[in-house]
């Protein structure tokens, strides 16, 4: 009976995350240009507010106590409260006060990344990121970590990730990468440009729409929007939200985050759906999310298979554009390697070199080596360092992404952690599978199949290392992706 | 320092009751198809039950109660408190459990509403109003009343609005309506038939926007998306949403649904915005909402001045279709009186033959003399009576309006009042302006102005029957309706 109380309270507490995550959608997706934002952000700092009470509420603490003493729960039970225990325990680390403040700060400081992006100024937003920043190293000592106040950050995206690690990870990410790069730039020649055309707005919605239909996404469980800034959210897994833009001089910047954008969806789809708001019905870490994304967009989506796949419902949206192209000369377009200003933007190699240098600059400034009216020049610099390329202004610059001003430093990082998974679930599938194969007979269910049985069903019971391990049998190791290039670049 | 405190907590409640819209505007407007909607059901039923807690808050009674006493507040404030302290009375008369129960039942009755309607089936809803009648029957107890027991019912949309009056008041529309529509019958002749052509949905909802952008409603406060019947919302006097519907084979449906929604809007955005929660930021009653929907509906946009202002628009989103029209003959087809099967889709004239079958339905079923059962026979039996009609289905018949799904019976007769209001406020505005030159001058902020002078400012500080005194120079009077139509189809 308690453990029905317990799930009972839980699924309350789930309506009101549920709510916070409507209100930012909404205010993403479809607020009017000149409605009052700071109403908005006066109601998700409220139901913040509410959502840390109801989730700390003293009955829920001692039901999850109690439950935690019990010997009738199934494992999964069991494994359900322990981690709701632990979340319990950092969560009442941090005062009513301080959550409904976060939220507050990050809702009116995105509002201001808007505006500081749309006029190219980081100056617009230095304030708002040096009372972040201020927030966050706050609550780094709050939460407690061990050898560098960043970790704090870091683990609260994924369990176990810390900068001791990361270090290493990028390290090696600049010693193998790197010949990777090198080898796939000697081979690759000057491609067509069929991609440097313009491409109608409307069009580019209709062909995501069919392409994102053509991988078996289903219509009835989800709704597309534009935003600025890409992003999946939901309410419940049978109501799932994605958002692409359009830029009309980069078609597949679109089909990119269509594609990216689902797969983030498929993983939410495929939550438990009889215990919202349970650990087993939610995410296992950001790095997994990603690795489901970032599978999706480059393992698959990148692949000459794919291309191929989609390439009639390229020529119906576009005949005249694609009027003499091939899949060979749009496989090479796509993936022709070469530095690029914008992370979302560029090639599945040099792609990491963005996440390193924000990594990069997010340390120093949690750890207070880097002031913010510094971060565009330590920027500009990396970029010429690793990219070798001169940033011509902020908004293609440290402006480009919108996660710092949702507070959400450490979260870069897992889109590397999630990369790398990828190339893991793809060779774990290729076991089984030849996967040109199940994309040319538009098989996608049978590749969805897996991370529905490796990865979605789990939810957070396992940690992203025990899901990985279970699933394919070792640890997170670069070899895969490393492979995974080899392959795809025909390097060996 | 108190009245501070009050304005702050009446702020919060806003907060609240503004997440409930948008839940509900979202159910409406984005939730995918297989979305599940018991989920949704919930969240609106635990925050319908949280804006019952805080807007019934021990503090705040305690506060208002002090405050209705204090001699240290000015008219405004007093009023303010007034308004809030009969509320507080009304409210207090309701559990937490009754209100969470509405919310639920009607949350999910409007789905299986929606569903029926789909299959033309009042059979498939008659379930859910009967739990909605017994529901309504029960709180009409509650509330109390005299006389009748559908008057509580109707004062909770317009107050002081009684079945008394409401039987005389249709007794007259039957009396002197009547001639009025033999009139008009008498003198039109077969118009030509330029709106019976199918009109592509994409480029109504283009010519719908640059409709709404000509009436100078500001764009950068609005967003218009499409749901299977119009409405409209707000948030916050600054972020309004309104949604229109599109049928093929129906131009006029969008536009008519379009700057019905727009009237609804304007009355919103006029409404005071830095005291968001007070009675003077709230809109009168519904029947005032609707003399502002139909004012801009009917007596703006179906008149001739209208109609030629925004032929150029017409003409431009379809060039083809209307090559050959003229104003006149829009006008003439635009006005042709003829009973018809759907309210939203009648005429000026027989629109209120509708009203009036719905208000008799309602009456019947809350004092009990009409079965749920035998709704779709009396109804049917009424449309033959009153328009001559035989309603070929469901869909067509009983189930066409979303009202009752919604638990909203006693909302019906508000738009008769609202349409003989809008009359009303056409002869005001008439003694200093002439209202078609306003129109081919596109200055419809002038007539906008009257409305924010005489209406929105003053929010719910006035009934509609002290309002309508103070902007006219008299109470509600049918005569000016009847003129009205006198004048526009030259009856004299």
């Amino acid at each position: 009976m308690s453990y029905t109380s317990f799930k009972e309270k839980m699924y309350e507490v789930n309506l009101i995350s549920a709510m916070n995550s409507l209100l930012s959608w909404d205010m993403e997706v479809n607020m009017p240009a000149h409605s009052d934002k700071g109403f908005r952000a006066d109601q998700m700092a409220f139901i913040s507010g509410l959502h840390f009470q109801k989730s700390t509420d003293k009955e829920l603490v001692a039901l999850v106590d109690t439950l935690s003493q019990s010997k009738d729960l199934s494992e999964t039970e069991a494994k359900n409260i322990k981690i709701v225990k632990k979340d319990l325990e950092d969560m009442l680390k941090f005062t009513k006060e301080f959550v409904e403040k976060e939220a507050k700060l990050t809702s009116e400081a995105h509002n201001i990344w808007v505006e500081a992006r749309k006029k190219s100024d980081f100056k617009v937003f230095e304030k708002s990121l040096e009372s972040i920043v201020a927030l966050l190293r706050e609550k780094c000592e709050i939460l407690g970590y061990e050898n560098h106040p960043y970790n704090a950050l870091l683990n609260q995206y994924e369990e176990g990730s810390n900068v001791a690690d990361l270090d290493k990870l990028f390290a090696d990410v600049k010693v193998r990468l790197k010949p990777l790069i090198e080898a796939v730039k000697a081979k690759q020649t000057q491609t067509t440009q069929f991609l440097n055309q313009k491409f109608d707005g409307t069009k580019q919605m209709e062909l995501v729409a069919d392409i994102l239909n053509h991988l078996k996404f289903d219509a009835n469980l989800y709704k597309i929007n534009l935003s600025t800034h890409p992003f999946c959210t939901h309410f419940h897994p049978t109501d799932i939200r994605i958002t692409t833009r359009i830029n009309e001089n980069d078609l597949m910047s679109s089909i990119w985050s269509g594609i990216h954008e689902m797969g983030h969806g498929m993983y939410e789809m495929g939550l438990n759906k009889d215990n919202v708001g349970l650990p087993i019905s939610t995410s296992t870490s950001l790095g997994i999310h990603e690795s489901q994304s970032r599978f999706w967009e480059n393992n698959i989506g990148r692949s000459r298979a794919f291309i191929s796949s989609i390439f009639p419902l390229m020529q119906k949206h576009f005949p005249l554009e694609f009027a003499k192209a091939t899949v060979e000369d749009l496989f090479n377009e796509i993936n022709f390697v070469s530095p690029s200003l914008i992370r979302t933007e560029s090639d599945e190699l040099t792609y990491h070199y963005h996440i390193m240098i924000r990594y990069e600059v997010e340390k120093k400034l949690i750890e207070g080596s880097l002031a913010v009216s510094d971060v565009v020049a330590y920027w500009n610099q990396c970029y010429k360092e690793y990219l070798g390329l001169d940033v011509p202004n902020d908004a293609q610059g440290a402006l480009q992404d919108i996660h710092w001003s949702m507070g959400g430093l450490g979260y870069f990082p897992t889109y590397s952690q999630g990369s790398f998974y990828a190339s893991q679930w793809y060779f774990a599938i290729t076991k089984n599978h030849n996967i040109p194969d199940l994309i040319a007979n538009q098989s996608f269910e049978k590749i969805l199949a897996w991370h529905t049985e490796h990865i979605h069903q789990y939810g957070r019971l396992y940690t992203s290392n025990e899901l990985c391990e279970k699933a394919t049998g070792s640890k997170l190791d670069f070899t895969f992706f490393e492979n995974y290039i080899k392959e795809k670049f025909e390097l060996n």
